[in-house]
């Protein structure tokens, strides 16, 4: 594992932007930062964890929701400082309650970005659980 | 322009990270920063720029390889902070001549990134032309 770590350029907060990708339908779900901890307690479970910058702390993806991503293949980039993760994801990546957290698109005629993507939990419902 | 400029959160140093996918094949190409110009470069020329933290400059994706990214759609993700580019790319992506810049790939028996994507040019040829 320790190998793992030393091949990837950490930032000098001590992270790594990794970007979140569906393994079948190759839809980008998200980006979130990793710290070696995040990456490690990802490779050894198989399920994506991040580290919250604002809540300085490790969090399991799907924790609360229980949309888990489940590790399909990593991949790294040339400079060795991005992560792609392509996964099997349960449920929806959003908080907000969509399949991908990108789901307001540029709309040129309209100067503005409008909602595309379609909720597929209700967010109300899965995080007042706790 | 600045109606568009103003939905985006930027970082403290004034940047946001945008991923670029195939706008066909889904693949995703490659990841980098973006500050207010570059996005209004992008939208103004329908071509991928991007702000180098290291050149510390505005840059055309392309420039010097020809291997320009015309722009297809653009998402923005929940958090407002995170830009997603679905583009067609012109030969490869990446700088070292590769189709996309993810061409290392985790291989867990070996405990190491091996690469796996196929060069789709000379990075030799294409870069000592300048």
């Amino acid at each position: 594992m320790a190998d793992i770590i030393r091949k990837i350029k950490f930032n000098s907060a001590g992270l790594v932007p990794a970007i979140v990708q569906d393994s079948q339908t190759r839809e980008v779900l998200m980006m979130a930062y990793m710290n070696a901890e995040a990456i490690e307690k990802t490779l050894a479970t198989g399920k994506m964890h991040f580290y919250s910058r604002s809540r300085k702390t490790l969090w399991l993806k799907g924790e609360t929701s229980s949309h888990i991503q489940e590790v399909r293949a990593v991949f790294l980039d040339c400079d060795s400082d991005t992560l792609l993760f392509q996964v099997s994801q349960r449920g929806g990546a959003c908080h907000e309650g969509y399949r991908t957290c990108f789901f307001k698109q540029l709309n040129s005629d309209k100067g503005d970005f409008t909602i595309v993507g379609e909720k597929v939990f209700d967010p109300e419902k899965i995080y007042r659980k706790k």
